[in-house]
C-alpha cells in the first residue's frame, strides 16, 4: 500500500509523456492534514537541479507534497534546469493550493537534457485530480525506471502506520538511475524531529547497500509525517516508531539490492569485532563493492581469498581499516572457511538467492552490515549496451 | 629483453610443475656483480608469506637474486607458508652461493594452499644451472598466470640500461592474480638510494592503474641495481636514470592494464585543476574504478554523466575531493562534452583501443593521471566461471 498506507495521505501516478514507453512517469504524494518532513540527499557534489531546489524548500517550509518524475533526471542542466525544477514545484503548488516551498521535487532518468516542462505541468494537473488515498501503488509504479517491479513496504505500529515506496538501480540512457524513496507516516512528529528519526534509519538501510558502488546525482529519501493517527506519544511509542521506520527503510533497501541491475544474488555482509563501528562500515563496504567478490558470488564460488584481500584494503581515514589476519574469522553461509591465520579447508555450498558472508575481526566491538548485489553478465549488458 | 637487458644480470625460467599446464612457472633473476635493491609491496594488510619474508630479508641485506613462482600465491597459509617462503630463499641461496637474506621471493597463483616445496627446490636447482644473460625473456614467461603474453620494457640511457618484466591481472583459480614487476639496471646506485628512485616511479605508474579496483595480497615491484655500466654519475645522469626508470615502469603498467582481465579498451584518465595533487589522484582513481564508467567505455558510450557522478563522489580524507560542477570541464577524446555547468551537446566518437577522458576542475594546480581497463562480459566470465 506504499505511501498511502498511513492515514491522511493521498497519491497517484500518471503518464505525462516523459518515458518513451508511454508508461506512468509522474507521481504525486500529498499529505491531507499538515505534515512535517525531512529528507536525506545524495552526498555527491554533483547535485541534480531537483535536489538543489528541494533542499532550499526544506529550509523554508515543512513539506506537504512531493512531485516525482521518471524519464529525466534534470541533472547537469545548469541554471535552466534549476528553473525547471522550481517551475515543477510551482505547478504542483498551484494545483494543490500550497506555496511552492511546501513542495519537494525528485527526478530520475536521463542526465544532461532538459525536462519537458510543458508535459510535466499538464501531467501535474491530471495528477492533482487523480490523487487518492488508495493511490500509493500507482505512485510507486510511476517512479520506476528499469526496475523490474515496484518496491513497497509497510509497517504497522500500535495505532500508527509507516509506509514507503522506492525505486532502485535500473539505468536510463544515458545515465545511471537514482535511488529514490518516499516514506510516509501518520505518527505525530514535531517540526525538526523528522530528521532525528530518519537519519539513523537511513544510515542502517539505504546507506548500507551497494549495487555497483556508484553514487547518483539524484539520490533522495524523504519522510513525511502528518500525525493523522492521533495517538498519544511516549518513549515507548517513539521506540516503536523508530523500529517501524527502520523496518520500512530496511525492506525497501533490500528490495533495491535484490532488483539491482543484473542481480541474481543478494550478498549479506556482516562485520563484527572491528576496532570501531566506522572501521566495520569501511570493511563491509569494501567487501560489498569488490568486483572480484561480486563475480565470485555470481559464480557460486565461496572465494574467501577475495574477501580477505578486499577486507585487508578497506580505505578508512588516511589509511586502511585495521585488520589482523591472525585474528580474523571468515564464515560463508555459516561455514567457517578461514580462522587463526589459515584456511580451515571446509567448503560451503552457495546456491540460494542470498549469500551470507561474516567477518569477525577479533579486535573490538565495531559491527556493521551491508547488502550488495552480485556482478553479472547482465550488469555489463545493461550498462554497456545503451550506447549513444 | 626484460631483466637481462642491463649489464651484469642473468635470468631464466623453468617448469617446476607448479602450473597444471606444465608451462614454465619458476623464474630466477640474479645480479652477477654485487647489487643494491629496493621494493614496494602491496598495501594490503593481508600480506602473503613471500611478502613478509622478502620484507624481512630487505631489512637485513642488499638483494642479489629474486625467485619468482607462478601457480601458488603462498598467501593465507599461516606460519607454514612463511617457513616455505624462507625455504625457497634458502634453496636459491644454496644454489647461488648467497646468504638467504640476499634472496627475495615473489609468488603468484592460488591462495590458501601450501606451495609444493619439493618441486620448487628441484626447480631452483635446474634454474640456477640455466641462468643466462639472455634469459630475461624466459623469466618473463615463467611469471605469467592467465596473462595473454609477457610484459617487457627496456629504456636505454647514455651509458646505462633499465629493463623490466611484469605480470598482471589474470586470475588463477580460486584467487585473483598479482601484479608483480622486476626492474634491473646497471646504473650505479648506492645502498639506500634505490628506494629513493623507485618510489616516485612506482607512484606514477603501477600505483595509477586499475583493472578492477582490487588490491592483491602479493603485489610487488622490485628494483635491482648493480652498477655494471660503470658510468660516472652526476645530477644529469641521475635525472636521465629517473626518466628511464619511469619509462620502464610506465610501459609495464600500461601493458598490465591493456592485458587486464577481459579488457578491450584502455581508459586514460587525466585530472587537472584540482585543489591539490592528492585530490586529483582521488578523483582520477574514482573515475578509473567506476563500474558504470568502465561499462560505458566498453559500450563505446561517451557517458560523461557517469564521469561526473563518479568524480563528484571521490573519497578523500574524511569526505570527498573538492569539485564544483560550475567550474568543471569534461573532455572525451579531445571533444569538450561538459563545461560551465552544462552539457555542450557535442558527442565524441569512441572507437579505438584507448579512450582519453580529461577532467579540468578549474580549482587549482593539482594534476594526476590514471590508467584503467574497461569492464566487459569477459571480465565477469573470467572471474565467475572458476567455481569451486
Amino acid at each position: 500500500m506504499s505511501v498511502t498506507a498511513a492515514q491522511g495521505f493521498s497519491a497517484t501516478g500518471v503518464a505525462a509523456g516523459l518515458k518513451p514507453s508511454g508508461k506512468p512517469d509522474l507521481a504525486l504524494v500529498r499529505s491531507i492534514s499538515r505534515s512535517v518532513g525531512a529528507a536525506m540527499w545524495t552526498a555527491n557534489q554533483v547535485q541534480a537541479a531537483p535536489v538543489v531546489v528541494s533542499r532550499r524548500h526544506l529550509e523554508l517550509a515543512e513539506p506537504q507534497a512531493i512531485v516525482i518524475n521518471a524519464g529525466s533526471a534534470n541533472a547537469a542542466t545548469g541554471a535552466e534546469g534549476e528553473a525547471d525544477a522550481e517551475a515543477m514545484a510551482e505547478g504542483a503548488a498551484k494545483e494543490l493550493a500550497l506555496s511552492p516551498e511546501e513542495v519537494l521535487v525528485l527526478s530520475t532518468g536521463v542526465i544532461g537534457v532538459r525536462i519537458p516542462l510543458d508535459r510535466v505541468l499538464l501531467g501535474l494537473r491530471a495528477a492533482s485530480l487523480a490523487l487518492s488515498p488508495s493511490g500509493g501503488g500507482a505512485a510507486a509504479d510511476a517512479i520506476l525506471t528499469t526496475d523490474s517491479g515496484p518496491k513497497l513496504a509497510v509497517a504497522q505500529g500500535t495505532g500508527f502506520t509507516v509506509g514507503g515506496m522506492a525505486k532502485g538501480a535500473g539505468m536510463i540512457h544515458p545515465y545511471l538511475a537514482t535511488m529514490l524513496a518516499v516514506v510516509t507516516t501518520d505518527y505525530p512528529l514535531a517540526a525538526g524531529e523528522t530528521g532525528t528519526f530518519l537519519r539513523p534509519a537511513v544510515e542502517r538501510s539505504f546507506n548500507r547497500i551497494s549495487v555497483d558502488g556508484d553514487c547518483s546525482t539524484n539520490d533522495a529519501v524523504v519522510l513525511l509525517a502528518n500525525g493523522a493517527s492521533g495517538i498519544a506519544r511516549d518513549a515507548g511509542t517513539d521506540e516503536a516508531f523508530a523500529a517501524a521506520l527502520g523496518d520500512v527503510c530496511g525492506s525497501l533497501a533490500r528490495q533495491i539490492v535484490a532488483d539491482g541491475e543484473g542481480a541474481t544474488v543478494v550478498l549479506e555482509i556482516h562485520v563484527t569485532g572491528a576496532s570501531s563501528q566506522g572501521e566495520a562500515v569501511a570493511i563491509a563496504r569494501r567487501v560489498a563493492t569488490s568486483s572480484l567478490v561480486k563475480t565470485a558470488v555470481f559464480g557460486h564460488d565461496p572465494n574467501w581469498g577475495r574477501v580477505l584481500a578486499a577486507a585487508g584494503s578497506a580505505p578508512h581515514g588516511a589509511g586502511f581499516a585495521m585488520l589482523d589476519p591472525g585474528r580474523l574469522t571468515v564464515t560463508f553461509e555459516g561455514v567457517v572457511v578461514f580462522a587463526t591465520g589459515a584456511p580451515t579447508g571446509r567448503v560451503p555450498e552457495l546456491a540460494g538467492p542470498s549469500c551470507r558472508i561474516e567477518l569477525d575481526l577479533g579486535l573490538g566491538d565495531g559491527a556493521a552490515s551491508y547488502l550488495a548485489s552480485d556482478l553479472t553478465y547482465d550488469y555489463v549488458r545493461i550498462n554497456a549496451e545503451y550506447t549513444t
